[in-house]
This record gives C-alpha cells, structure tokens and sequence, in this order.
C-alpha cells in the first residue's frame, strides 16, 4: 500500500494551528472549510489549502458545488477542535516544540494523517495523531480522530469541540476586496449531551446549511466520562470536554460529524436530519471501514497500475483520487457541474469551463453514469444556454464560458492584473469554443457506452440545439465560397481581438472552425440514431427544419480553415501578420513567463499584437481527433491533409505558447506522443507535477486543477495507449512502450469490462467474464477482432 | 381524436365560483392550486377536487411531493383569475344565468375546458372559453387562456389576475381539525409591468416556493393595451387588468406562469428564477404546442388501442394520462415518490404506501427510466430504513408502511372513525409486507429491463437489506422445524390482531410468508448475477455473513404457511377459529359495505373477530406470481399445490371480502381471468370506474386512487394479455380473447420495443426495427421464439 501514501517531507510549522479541521478529500459533495492556518513569507495569511508545493495545508473546501450559487461559498463550519493543558492556553504548532512531526495523505483512502509529537513550555511531551476523511460511502458523512498519549505527565486535558458559522471566503488573496460573507446564521442546537449543531444559509441563493457534530472520547475501547461545558451563540456552538490523562495511556477522541443542506434529497430539514444522522453514525473505526470498503470499490475500475514508474505511479494515483473525490456518484446526483478548481479551493469562484473534455474520457471508461450525471448538468442548463443564445441573436443553444448554479454566464468583465494592480478589460466570454467541447463530450460519451436512452432522451437534444448555435453564428462568405466565424476566441486566451480593434473577438479560429466541421458533420448522424418517433418529435418542438440540416450538410464541407503559405494552419485569420516575440528576451528577464500577457500589459504592451499563446490552441485538434479522423475532416473540407503538417504545425506553436494553462502541457505532451516521445514524455512528467510542485507559483493553494489532472489521465489514455473509438470498435495504439512496461488498468466498453496491460512489447486486452455485458470489437492497426467473455488478444506491437 | 375527450355532461353550477385555475392535469411536478370551489349536500365547502362523480370540480394539487415534508402542503398561489363586467362584482356561475355550459377534459393533452355563455344581471351575454394545462415540456410552466366575446353588448372589463400564497390544506373534511396552514409568506414582486410574481416558505421543512405571472391580453392576434392596477401583500399580488371589449369581438387572456421551488435544479433563487422563466415564456398557442408535441411522444409508447369497446377504451386513456402526470420523468428526477392519492387531492396527506407494486409494471415496459428513479426514491430512503429496522430490533431495512420525504414512518396511531365520530387505534404500520413489495418491484424491473448497472449499484443493496430484514424478523419454529413471521398484518386491513389480544399483528399471515419465501430465495440468485469483486464488496460493506446466506436458503424451503384442513391457504394462523360474518345481514342493512370496520365498530362491534376481509391478502399471491413460480414455490417448501385450489381459495375469500380497498378489485379480475372471464371483466369494469365515478362515495373528491388506475392498466398486462418475464423470456397468455379483440399497444423489452396486438384469437408480437436494441425472446405456453428487427410473431390462441 506504500504507493499510496503521500508522505510530506519538508515540513515548517510555521504559525500552523492546530485546530484541526475535515481535509477536502472527500467525495465532492460533503465538504466543510479546512482550518489548519498558514502564513506565508510575505506575512499574507492562508486559511489552508490543500496540496501547496508538497506542503500540504490541509484545506478549503466548499464543496457543495450544488448547492452554490453565488461563486464559492465556504460552507458554514469550521470544525473547530483545540486541545488544552491543565486550563492553559489551546495548543497551537507555534506554542509549542515539536519533536517530531510527520504529515501524510494515504491517497488510497483519501484521509490525511499527522502524527506530532511536541513539548510545551510546562515541559510536557505529548504524542498526538491525527486522521480525517471525509466518507465515500455515506455523502453526509466525515470524521476525525484524534489519538493523545501524555508522554511524561499525568493531568486534566480540555478537548474544545466547535462548529463555526462565522466563515468567509477569504483563501484567494485578489478576491478579498470582494464581498466574502455569503451565509447568514440562523441557529445553534444541541441533540442530548453529545451533539452540538450549527444551521445557516446562504446569503443570495437561500440554501439552508447544517452540521451536525458528536464527539466522544474512550480509552482503551471504553467511553471515558468527561465532564461536558456548553457555549453558543447564533453563528457559533462549542462543548469542550474536560477530563483527565495518565502518563503513557491513550485517549481516542473522535469528533463524527454530519451536514445536510436544503438541497438534499430524502430529508424534510436539513438541522433535525443533520442531528439525526450523527446521532446514528458509527464510531470512527466502523465509519472508516465502511468509506475505505466504498474506495476499494473506486480502485478496483478505476486504478492504473505502472510499476516500474514509482514517481509517476504515485501521482496518476494521486490525480486518480482528487478526480474521483471532485467527479463522483454523490456529486454526479446532485446538480454538480466540474468546477475547474475542483473543490478544493475559491479561485475561479467554482465556476465551471470546460475542463470536462479533459475528465470525461477517464470516467466514459470507468464510471459512465457519472459522466452521464454531469452531463445532466449540461442538460438542466439547456434552457438557459437557449436563452443566451436567442437574446444574442443566435439561434439553438450558447452555453457561457463561465458558468455557476444557474448555468448564466458568469464570465468576469475586469481581470486583475496581480503584476500593475490594474484591473483589465476580460473577454474571454468569447470563447463560445465550450459549446463545441459539450458536443464533443456528449458524442465520447455515447461512443464509449452505447447509451442510447440519454442519446435519445438528452443528448441528441443538447448536440442539436449546439449545432444550430454554430449554424447562426456562422456566415457564408460567398468570395470564398466558405463558411466563416467572427467575433470569437480560442482556446488560447492570450488572442482577445486584434491589436487596437474595437470589436471583441477574432476571425476563423480555426480550431473552433474544424470543430463546427466536425459538428456540423455529426449532428445529422445523431439525429439518425434516434428512433423515427423521437426524432420527428425532437424535430417538430425544435423546428428544426430541412434547410437547416442543409446548411449543416453545406458547413461540413465548407468551413474555412485559416492557412500559412508554408500549409501551417494558421490560430485565426491574420495571425501570420502579427509581431515575433522576443521569447529569449522575455524569458531572461522573468524566471517564469507562463502568464506572458500579464507581465505584457504591466509593461504597457498589448499581448494580442504577439504571435504568441497561452495555451495549445490548433494543437488542440491534434490532441482531440486520431489522425484518421482528422484526414477524413480536411479531404471533406477541400483541404490537403498532410500527416507530416501535424509536427511543423505543432513545433510552430510549441516555439510560441507559453503554456500559462496547465492544459497545454497535457495537449502538447499528447500530440507529440508518437512524434517525439521523449520530449512527450518530459511534458507529461511536468503536468503530473503541476499541482503537487504548484508549477504555477502559488496557483495551486487556490484549488487544484481539474483539467490537468485528469487531463493526465486522459492522455495516458488517449495518446500513451492510443485508445480511440470509431464505429463502435475500441483501437488502440500505444507509444511510449518503453517507458509503459508493465502497464495495467482496467477499462469498460459498452458496459463490458476489460483489462488492458502492456508488458515489453505486448498489449494485452482481455474481456473479463465479470460483469461481462456483451461481445466487444477490439482493433489494432487494421485487424479487428470480438472479444466474448473471458476472450483475449495478446497483440505484439512494432 | 374524441376517444381522448371527456365531457362532464351533468353539470350542477351550485355554486361553483368563476374564479378560474390550473388544473391539476399537470405533470406531476408542477402544481398549483386550484380555486373552483363547491358546496356539497350537506353545506360542505370543497375548495375544489379533481373528478368527482363525473363531475370535474378542477383540482387541488400538491405537485412537488417532492417538495413536501410534512404531509400535503398546498402550494401557495391560487392563480386567481377573475372578470367585472363595468365595474360589478365578479362574475361567479352563481350570479349569472347560464345560456350554455360545457366542460371538458381533453385526456390526450391533459387540458380542461370549459365553454360557457351565460347572462348577467344587466342582460349582458357573453361567451367564455377557457382552457389551461400544465406543460409536459417545460415542468415549470403552465398557462391559462380565456377566451371572452361580448354577445351584445360593448364596454369596459377588468381581468383581476392573482396570486394568492394564503391557500392552507383544507380539502379533506376530515382533517380540518389539524393545522391546515403550511406556508409562511416571504414577498411578492413584480418583474415589468406585466410580470407579479410571490415567494413564500414552507414552515418545517423551510423550502421556498415562488411563482410568477404573465397576464396578456390580445384581440385578432394583437396585444390589447390595458391598464394595470397592481395591489400586493405580503402573501397576496393582484394585476387589474382593464380594458374595452367590443361587440362579436373576441378578447383573449392569458396568464403563462411559471413555479420553482428550492429543491429546483439549475436555479440560484426561486423568485428571480419564476421570474426569469415566465419573463421568456411563449404565447399561451406556442407553450400549447410543446406541451402536446410532449404528450404525443409519451402517448406514442404508452397508449392503449382497444377500439371495440369504446367506454373501456376511453376509460384506460384516463388512467394512462393519470399515471403519467403522476409517475413523469419531472417526478423522477426529483426524489418524488409515488403518492397513493397521486398529485391531486390530501387524502392521505401525501404518503407513499405500496401502490407502486401495481404501477411499475406498466411503466417497467413503457418508460423503465420513470421506474428507475423512482425506485431510487426508495433506494435514497434506504439508511433510514435500515435505522428503522435496527431500533425496532431487526437487522437489514425495514421500509414503512407510510412515509413522505424523509423515508421515517408516518403511519397515523388513531384513526377517526366517520360514523363513530371515535378516534379509534390504528395498527396498520404493521403492515411490512411492503418490504416484500419493494423487492418485488426492483426485480421485476430488472426482469423487464435488464439494467444490470441499476442492479449492481442500487438494487442489489435494496433487495439484500429487505431479505435480511424478513430473516431478522423471522423465527425458527423447532416443532413445526418451519420458519415463522408473528407480530405482522398482510394487505387485509381489517385484522390488526386477534380478537381481544394486548400485542399487535398476527401469527404467520399467509402472503408475507409466501412472499419471504420468494424473497429468501431470489436474494441469492441477485447476489450470483452482481460482478464478483462488486458482489464482495456489498456482502463486506453490509456484514452479510455466509450464516445469513445460510438462513435464508434454509427460510425458502421452511417458511410456514397456514392452511385450512381443506387446503385453502388461511390467511394467517388462526384465522379459521373466527366467527363468520352475517354478510346478508350488513349487506342488507347498509347501501355500501366497503368499510365495514368502521360499521361494526360504530355498533360496538371487533372486526378483527370475524372471517372477512377489506381486500384481496392471500389471493395477492395469484395475482403476483404465475402459476408455474406458485409451483414452484410451495414445491420448494414442500407443500402440495393444486392448481384447483386456485379457484377454491379466491372464491373463499371473494365471499369473505368488502373489497373497501379498490385494489382488491384489481387483484380479484386479475386472478379470475382466466378463471371466471364473465366475473373478472365485471370487476375490471368496477375498477376502471372507481374514480370516475367515485365508486367509494366521496373518497375520489380527496384525490385519484393511484393503486386502482394504474392497476387496471396492470391487470390488463399481467392478466388480460398474460405478459411475464422468466429467466429472460417475455411470456404472453392472453385471456379474455373475445373481449380484446383489436386491442393493440406497445412494449419495450430490455430495451427493444414491442408492437403486441391482437385480432381474433390471433396475438402478433412484432419487434419494431425502430429503435431496436437487440433480439428478444418471446414465449407462448411451451415455444420460445427470438425476434430480431422487424421479427414478427403471429400466435394462434387456443
């Protein structure tokens, strides 16, 4: 089991309380705010994040994502745990010597564990460890436990044991200037002598909140009688329970908690069913076996087994574990959209992007019905995606750029540029490219699972009403006889508009072009997958008539595409005429350039002016369709398609993107899987690292990164194994053998479940007879083979 | 198109008020109030109800079950909509004299009509039509239209246009005594000029509900400009809306509303969501439409030919229409339940009992994914019956036999006897037998669906904690070396316990045991069909030891079941040793028998002393199970089984039984088919009338009875066409050959849709290539077939 535990090794106590707190590993759904405190070298002052440059700082979470609706809100408490000595004052990591401290993430189980062992200033040694999780098995509930051995001394200790509803949000230092207070008490209770609970709600949104907690102590297996001291008030309720230690005897406190919010289904309100529930939970032990036996559960489909990598091992499992707590069952049923930051921190206020290109294709394989739940998501807000696009003048459906609880868009106007102090115009709400990504993640989906009832009941409905938005967005221009697109950004954020032009946006992007090829392409085949009465019905509500499809029929051929003479696809029109960047000039002068358009503008420059990028923006395609696929979509359009284009093309950005998105570095380490593995290989070992190392400087204390995380996934996946579906046959073809041996996991195609290894220079597939649902086709190359149950294929590769 | 029109031909104005309403012809989810409001006989003021006696009195509707908590809460706005003429009081059907009236309920688009000319006390004659429905498009929208023209008159009107968030639950006479007011006001608003809009709050459950209003008013197509009064309280928002009407020149109103409450997804706050929505609504004609597009998919699958008997034909439309306003996809993804009154009266106040056994069949084989979730509902409520269980002492789960949102038991502890005017005990929550309904009703979707996924990740769990529950209530009897269940009721509510005894229930009632025979038996064949590492991972995370297993192999072959000496199956032990009833004598004396508990209990007397029945119990057995799996279960538990004691066993407990529950109808027709055709049709007919003609005498006013309706349609399925489902094989033995002739409908088996029709004594099972999901395999008597796309069977009967 070492390989899943995260031991943190360059501990500074710092100012670091101690009062504990419920880490943000937890399923996604229940979450509470961290409290372990922090101060940075600047004297700004953290109140925890998660996993900060291998430090880890226990954390912030709000999870709740369903249940926001303004931006992030902290949920109410702080699980408040203190101990004191003989009436002195409440341990803290800075009162304190320690002796030996020691901080761990057991990834496996998702439970973080301190072990300390410190010296007060009366000379005390006491040994404390600590372990919280939050449980995957039941969503409402979590627990902490903490186990104190007085070393040399004998005496009366006071475990303080609170709820706090006096939280703000104030984790990500630019926001603090704006409102942080989003939850107004309404009241404290107590159920019988050992359970204190907290009820508030949400400010705007009018969501009740309530946390139920019940602590205990024992020695030895036996309860331990403590003497119990209540105080509350509208926002806040303590007990703190006072008794006495002997000198070399354990004492076990557990504090088990329970939240509910209004939200939930299956209570009538959410303080009597918070109090309920803890007043039935199981001690901690028994609690916890039941959360480890729901993980052994996730492990089993979802484990990705590379032993000859222990470093790169570790982290799939460490991104496997924060993608399976942020995208679950519980969230998945619970109106939860993907937050980019995941729910472990406030940047970006929860919103949700488009990450979820990069995490779907991990969970289409190994937990469908979550995709499925979260594409529900997408399905909830359709209406409201109408709506934009209707009062835009677009027809069919514009989801926003960004998006919270309502599915509006929430988009900043202004952006804060950390180096000027200035606030800048933002419109990055232009880029309606996410619209292309949902299509494209509903097709994976269905692809992956044959789910033919959400086609038909959801699915085809979203693609249809995407594809018509893309349909009334485009023109034709009948010089080129082409389709084109105006007014809109890629990927790429750094390009907003053209230097000095008044109107947002640019011309032909032609990522979002080839992709409403794509589109266009496969909107007709959706709708002949559904049966005849459903589409007539779909078509007739919504007026989807036959000049439509024709002009989708004509888009599919007729799309531009932006070219450099030399055939390097060119970002947008006009692209080629913009100025080279001075990248060694820039790159002397900052030791990290990622976020070039920040330190541009605070030198007054205009980024938009640069041939230059943040993020993998005509890479993307590359990334997104197997070169099969890409051929077939070019020769459609009338364009050359040159497989040797694919590297010029890609080294052509490469030398320009300052990869200031994670993301790209999963990007780029994918289209370069088979052409450079080495330089593929480099990438991806930086994007495994971007969160644990904070490769961003400071970014990760504000919330980890979904995208890249599971965007790692995604690409072993993807390009590492080469696992690509067409026409319902699953290929693969993998790179980096080399460096692969020894490769195992386990897949689901179509409900049917498989195990996918590679050892030396063999892929091995195998259809388990488990939970076998059907005969699936498997392809390599071009031989295709049916696998039934228990059926192999030991395929030798080169 | 007529087939689908109800006309209520003998309308009584009394006194019924003009104000008009929504109808409770909504989709199950949204739901308003309705304001029609009547006196009966006695005086008793009736706020509306839904049919009653064929005569549509509009309707109360509760819709958000899932939004309740406590019992019914009427959602707060009347949709008041009123008319002055000149500035006189309102117009009421009791202050005019009416020229003409007609009202109707058009049941393929679930609208009422109404078409009235009538002629006020100046002599003025106008005609109005209304129309209104509750979108099956869109769950939050609904919309009424009036259509008024001046006969022969000009002048000036005014519409008052309302929302009233003062309603309280007042609907049921009966339960008037208890606190009918649920809702505490929060405030109205207006968004523009034409927009009112009220939120207000549960009082326990603290959920918010807000609706808004659109009132527009149009002549030839054209806007009308009026004037707008606006009056509002804080529970109170009013539009006056005047304007001149002109001889011959038709006006029309329409007020389009929208309601959202905080349980809503995709929402930040109801009020501004209300308003939001209804701001963007279509015209009334456009809202229409979706609407009906909605209803013809859903009629498309679930529609029920059988052209040569017209009264029949029209009367299962009423109950298909019903059943899918109830059990919609809009109920099913809301954590709704199945309440036994539906959505449209307080009888009950809204509990969920075990009606769904009689309504998933025809869901199961028509729209799986409206089953599915509700299923879920109980799945979701699955830790609180497993607490349930645990404090009365058994393990697994123990459902109740009446609950509402939180899953806790609801069960009533005295029951107000009418004719007694006494306040007598009530037993009934010890009717456990709907755990056995719960198992039953998850594998028979499986068995018509074949969602393995479900099984695995909710069934399974479901099924495996309500066998252990029977085990932990269950036991072993060393003399009879036979397992035995007391302390328990069946079906039959008229036996709480033996006749003067202190302790509740009673020894070994026949169905339970048969059913925990059933039930012991199956849960292992569900444990055999899970994956293993799944299956390991439930048995671990439920402690289910292989002593458990044990127990309940041994409880399939040991269950103990009572038989009289000459055969019959008892209805529990003892049942033989009470006092027959002088049926003639009560039969005699009283027009209605169905309740003759309270009868004998008014005249001092004990049902529980003598041998009768309010509905089927033992016969249930019949009607669940097909003769082959009865043989094969008392086979097992090494009872004789003789098919003709089928017949003996009804007729006993035909003579014996009041039928005061009108499911016990439904049970009867279905095991006589084909038995005594003459005799089940008869009731069959009695079952499809029950509502529409209030067969009980004035319970239908409270609400539908869903168990009835939908067990008509059940019947039909499970009895009539003789449609089962064994070991992957979908059985059909029709019966009642000259009756169905034409009868036509269509099925979905696990997956793949069924046209299944029959002429003569021809049945044709035709496996439509449309939406075909794979092959079949149908069965008739011993010839199994496999149909693939467009694969059709014709089958000569008898």
């Amino acid at each position: 089991m070492s390989d899943f535990a995260l031991v943190y090794d360059h501990f500074d106590p710092g100012t670091e309380g101690l009062r504990e707190s419920l880490t943000s590993t937890g399923n996604g759904y229940f979450c509470t705010r961290g409290t372990a405190e922090w101060e940075d070298a600047s004297g700004v002052h953290y109140p925890g994040t998660y996993v900060h440059g291998g430090f880890n700082r226990e954390t912030t979470i709000l999870g709740g994502r369903p249940v926001l609706n303004e931006d992030l809100v902290n949920l109410p408490n702080w699980l408040v745990l203190k101990l004191r000595i003989e009436g002195e004052e409440a341990i803290r990591l800075d009162n304190v010597e320690l002796v030996s401290y020691e901080h761990s993430y057991d990834i496996r189980l998702a439970m973080v564990q301190r072990v300390l062992h410190f010296r007060d200033r009366a000379g005390r040694e006491t040994a404390l460890r600590s372990r919280r999780f939050v449980s995957m098995a039941h969503s409402h509930q979590a627990g902490i436990e903490w186990t104190l051995t007085p070393q040399n001394w004998s005496g009366r200790v006071e475990v303080i044991s609170g709820l706090d509803g006096r939280v703000t949000n104030q984790m990500v230092a630019r926001y603090r200037e704006l409102e942080g207070r989003h939850l107004d008490p309404i009241s404290p209770r107590t159920f019988g002598p050992e359970i204190i609970a907290l009820k508030v709600r949400t400010r705007q949104s009018n969501i009740y909140i309530a946390e139920a907690a019940r602590t205990r102590v024992f020695r030895g297996g036996e309860p331990v009688a403590v003497e119990r001291d209540l105080h509350q008030m509208q926002d806040y309720i303590q007990q703190v329970l006072a008794f006495d230690v002997v000198q070399g005897e354990a004492v076990r406190v557990e504090k088990m908690v329970a939240l509910f919010t209004s939200h939930d289904n299956a209570i009538t309100e959410t303080l009597s069913a918070a109090g309920r529930h803890v007043r039935r939970c199981p001690g901690f032990a028994d609690t916890l076996e039941e959360h480890a036996s729901a993980w052994t559960e996730l492990w089993e489909v979802c484990d990705i087994e590379l032993p000859r990598e222990p470093r790169v091992q570790l982290l799939l499992r460490f991104h496997v574990a924060h993608v399976l707590q942020v995208c679950s069952r519980h969230t998945a049923r619970h109106d939860a959209g993907v937050p980019a930051r995941g729910l472990n921190g406030e940047a970006y206020r929860g919103h949700v992007f488009w990450d979820e290109l990069f995490i779907y294709p991990f969970l289409n394989f190994r937990l469908p019905d979550v995709t499925r739940g979260l594409l529900l998501y997408r399905y909830r807000r359709l209406t409201e995606a109408q709506a934009a696009a209707s009062e835009a003048g677009y027809r069919g459906a514009m989801f926003p750029w960004q998006s919270g609880s309502d599915g509006t868009e929430e988009t900043q106007v202004v952006h804060l540029n950390p180096l000027s102090g200035q606030w800048d115009p933002d419109h990055s709400h232009n880029q309606r490219h996410v619209n292309a990504a949902i299509f494209y993640n509903v097709w994976q989906y269905y692809q992956a699972t044959d789910d033919r009832e959400f086609l038909r009941d959801y699915g085809a409905e979203l693609m249809l009403e995407i594809a018509r938005f893309w349909a009334s967005i485009a023109h034709y221009n009948p010089e080129r006889d082409r389709y084109e697109i105006h007014g809109v950004m890629g990927p790429d954020e750094f390009h907003e508009h053209y230097p000095g032009a008044e109107e947002d946006g640019l011309r032909n992007n032609a990522y979002t072009n080839v992709m409403v090829a794509w589109i266009t392409d496969t909107a007709p085949r959706v709708l002949s997958l559904l049966p005849g009465t459903r589409r007539a019905a779909l078509r007739a509500r919504l007026q989807l008539t036959d000049d439509e499809l024709h002009t989708w029929a004509e888009m599919s051929r007729k799309m531009y595409v932006p070219f450099h003479p030399d055939g390097i696809i060119s970002q947008f029109e006009g692209y080629l005429d913009l100025e080279e960047l001075d990248w060694e000039h820039y790159r002397a002068k900052h030791p990290n350039i990622q976020r070039l358009d920040r330190i541009l503008k605070a030198e007054g420059e205009d980024p938009d002016r640069f041939k230059l990028a943040k993020q993998a923006d005509v890479v993307m395609l590359f990334f997104l369709f197997s070169d099969q696929e890409l051929r077939a979509l070019f020769t459609r359009l009338g364009y050359d398609y040159d497989p040797a284009l694919t590297r010029r093309t890609i080294d052509y950005y490469d030398r320009r993107t300052s990869h200031g998105s994670t993301l790209s570095l999963v990007t780029h380490a994918g289209v370069l899987a088979g052409l450079d593995p080495g330089s593929s290989w480099n990438r991806f070992m930086r994007a495994l690292d971007s969160d644990i190392g904070d490769g961003q400087g400071g970014t990760t204390k504000e919330g980890i990164h979904m995208g890249v995380m599971s965007g790692t996934l995604d690409l072993l996946q993807r390009n590492y194994v080469g696992s690509d579906v067409r026409d319902g046959i699953l290929y693969f073809a993998p790179t980096q053998l080399d460096r692969l041996d020894g490769l195992a996991f386990s897949m689901q195609f179509r409900g049917t479940p498989l195990r996918v290894s590679i050892t030396g220079h063999e892929l091995t597939v195998h259809a388990l007879p488990e939970g076998f649902r059907g005969p699936v086709h498997i392809g390599v190359g071009g031989e295709v083979r049916e696998l039934g149950a228990g059926g192999s294929w030991v395929i030798q590769l080169r």
